[in-house]
């Protein structure tokens, strides 16, 4: 689909989105821009074919650029590489919010931004970090959201012609991914919902183990399959999720406050009916 | 290994105990009680050879009574069958809390509770209830706590002779579980935090995404594994967990309580670096 592709960031995202396009012969060539070693691990994993810390560098002669770096790293990238687009160049990303990335595209690239700039996420993830954990089935069976910058009355989505977002639309989609296109407002607050702030409970829940029961050296052994559950992701790493709550902190914040006041209502409630109340409720969302 | 058990309430937990001994040869015949349409499924299933609604009834002739009903109706047939126990009989169960177990059996029995009774708690189950989710292979690499009764100064893991309880113990064993013994308090109050806490933060957080965002219906499809792992077990039935509820209320109410501070210090901490603190605990206790 592609002869050359950039991805900066060659960790567990960009690494995988490498790995399950050479899988499928979907690229002749990927290029990645990251530290020097962390590139040398990327070309090691057999990732990519060649890369260079400097992004004008690794953009150079590549159809589509894909920002794979921390959202804080991925605003200063879309900054850093507007100067260097060459007409016809796609940047993509991968980042967990989208409002921010939009509008600094938009200050960036002004009328262009929906043209030359993607926003997209993929709802798909690891706990753990780096490309020794990137795989190359990680986005099959999963949703890769898009939240396309407005050309004028529409988005790009919209329009005929040939516009590169409609190739990476169709390449997410041959690495198993169901691409959904949203409003970028509506992104960043369903993702507090059903994203960001599974990772605090996980996170608040495993801290809160640690605190009262952490000296305990049979726990681990004598919890269940939903503890497990319960704290598998609080192994994800603050670098990632750092830049998450400082881009997304309001909506975050609103559901972690729902969040502690279902939390209390429930804890006021263990012996009386308005415990089956939420217990329903808790049922329903299931069903 | 027995002649004979009775096992009372043939739901998720008695039939998989059922189908578990049947599978691997541990029990001659296994008599159930419960409500009559409840053993004419759990007869179907292949669970038990007989079946009686009179738990007086059921127990004649077994060597084991276990009790694997929820929690207050375990507590309620401790005190039913104790005129009916002959020598040499066991009750055991498989209730989720200890403490008001083992009162109602040393109510019940006083000084013989320790010799003829033996709480347990399989650390194992599923998110929805009945015979029709039994599994022989339910309790395969779980663990099966165990609180003994203490019988003057020690408890009867402890002394020698033919005590019942130990052929139990090497029952559940051959079940495929490892028992862990400990004291009845620290059991409710560890249960609490890695048992108790996860099912009522799932319970609150099915219960808040109803509330907020139950009628989006992209919902489901868009959330990935997390969001599939942090809401599994609110799928589970209230009459479950209002027993569990009432008979544990302290111990989850201040895990609980634990849990709402820690989120409240995680949601205030989202631009700090205090909620690198937070992650980094987080992480600490996945190592």
């Amino acid at each position: 689909m592609f002869k050359q592709i950039t991805i900066i960031g060659t960790g567990l995202m960009g690494g995988s989105v490498a790995l399950a396009a050479k899988k499928r012969g979907l690229v002749e060539r990927i290029v990645g821009c990251d530290r020097a070693e962390t590139l040398e691990r990327a070309r090691r994993a057999g990732a990519i074919e060649a890369g260079s810390t400097d992004p004008a560098q690794a953009c150079a002669g590549s159809e589509v650029v894909v920002l794979a770096t921390p959202v804080l790293a991925i605003l200063d990238f879309v900054d850093r590489i507007a100067p260097h687009l060459s007409s016809g160049m796609l940047v993509t990303d991968v980042g967990s919010t989208k409002k921010e990335m939009v509008q600094q595209a938009q200050a960036a690239l002004g009328g262009e931004a929906g043209k030359r700039v993607l926003p997209g996420h993929p709802m798909v993830g690891k706990e753990r970090s780096g490309i020794e954990q990137a795989d190359a089935e990680l986005f099959e069976g999963g949703v890769w959201l898009f939240t396309p910058i407005a050309v004028g009355n529409a988005s790009c989505t919209a329009g005929g012609g040939a516009w590169r977002g409609n190739e990476w639309i169709q390449f997410v989609e041959k690495l198993g991914a169901k691409p959904v296109f949203m409003d970028v407002e509506r992104h960043d607050r369903l993702c507090a919902w059903i994203s960001h702030l599974p990772q605090m409970i996980a996170t608040a829940f495993a801290s809160t183990l640690e605190d009262y029961v952490g000296d305990d050296d049979q726990i681990k052994a004598i919890g269940g399959r939903a503890l497990r559950e319960l704290t598998r992701i609080a192994a994800s790493p603050y670098s990632m999720w750092r830049d998450i709550a400082m881009t997304n902190t309001a909506n975050i914040e609103e559901a972690m406050l729902r969040m502690e006041q279902k939390l209390a209502q429930v804890r006021e409630n263990l012996k009386t009916t308005g415990l089956r109340e939420e217990f329903e409720r808790g049922n329903k969302f299931n069903r």
